[in-house]
């Protein structure tokens, strides 16, 4: 796709946004679909990482992108450029954040083909999307290291709710004071069970374990 | 200060915000006091430019800084510490940003002295606080070269209320791809009138304009 197609997203009506989480997440297990949301700040790579990821992946799974943004359509137009799967962009008109009724009417407006893997890239933003189900299987979450250690200390429900955290941006760790043990410990506090994966989007660097993390997520949902 | 106060600002009963923005700047003209908001994406570098801004402008002003975050108080002790101004924590129980009303709760609680300048650190996020006047005279954002150049077109309100953008972390700008000028016709392109000054907080490279443009701003705010 050359031309992305970017969907307008209404402001979501359900008041019980919970509920409708778990029918959609029901629906997607119904069609052996894998949802991914992936959230972080601002600039922390999740374009690229994304982008890394699913080059990797494309050949074992029909993949499909969701790049929420509150304007621009920069972000779908790279995905679908770089890796040639779906991409729509859509527009949350100010919303700060998507939840599962809007995170519906995206995939309302993807083309009816059948998906293995469906990610969701939520607005950069570490407070709101952390506190709306989208209805997605699972969630990540992503810390640059320029952003500093301290994100999982100021920003702690985002690391509550993420299974999988990726540090990304390794490749400058000589220039930033970022000591990764001691990240892994602050987000240790927030959330035991999180697996930590560290890797360059910029260079590669230890893309494949983050990969092979999505592949067998998408693979055990199918099964089980 | 080495313990430094907590305190839970309660969310705004206010429905009509602006409003209440407005009788809050008019207090603010009337005591000859300047609040500056400053907003932008966590790990940006607020506390480490605050930090060098406020060691350059202490002796000419007395001054206090308002430090808002969703749960932590590293930000106000590390303020406190390496600058020795008052400084408090707003702990805003999850809200993603803060106005006008919860910016006044905060004030309250400075301690009755006379301050030139008091700083707002407001929620680190490119997308609510943007959307909430805190009563604050005028309002600038920081964005660091490794967020990307394309923040002013992805969150293009926060770059229309920021009187002032500084760009951070200008002396990484030679590991990330990062185009100055290009980024100044993005942010032109949002808000024709907003200054915008490249610095290195990390460094100290550039700190001069942006203290002198803060210095200006406090005493026009006082004599006019």
């Amino acid at each position: 796709m050359d031309e992305v197609r970017v969907i307008e997203i209404k402001k979501s009506v359900f008041a019980a946004n919970e509920l409708h989480a778990d029918d959609l997440r029901a629906e997607l297990k119904k069609n052996k679909t894998y949802l991914l949301n992936v959230m972080s700040s601002p600039g922390s790579g999740k374009t690229t990482t994304l982008t890394r990821v699913i080059n990797l992946l494309k050949d074992k799974f029909s993949i499909a992108v969701m790049e929420a943004d509150i304007d621009s359509d920069v972000d779908a137009k790279t995905i679908a450029r770089l890796t040639g799967v779906d991409a729509i962009q859509l527009h949350t008109g100010g919303m700060c954040h998507l939840d599962a009724e809007m995170t519906k009417q995206g995939l309302d407006n993807l083309n009816g083909k059948h998906y293995d893997l469906i990610i969701l890239e939520n607005v950069g933003n570490l407070v709101c999307p952390a506190e709306f189900d989208t209805g997605a299987v699972k969630s990540m979450t992503i810390l640059s290291v320029p952003e500093g250690e301290d994100k999982p200390l100021k920003y702690p429900l985002m690391y509550q709710v993420c299974s999988l955290v990726v540090i990304n941006k390794i490749d400058a760790i000589g220039i930033f004071d970022f000591d990764i043990e001691k990240v892994k410990g602050y987000i240790a506090r927030r959330n035991p069970d999180a697996k930590v994966i560290p890797i360059s989007a910029k260079t590669g660097e230890n893309i494949e374990p983050l990969a092979a993390w999505i592949e067998n997520e998408v693979n055990a949902w199918k099964e089980d």
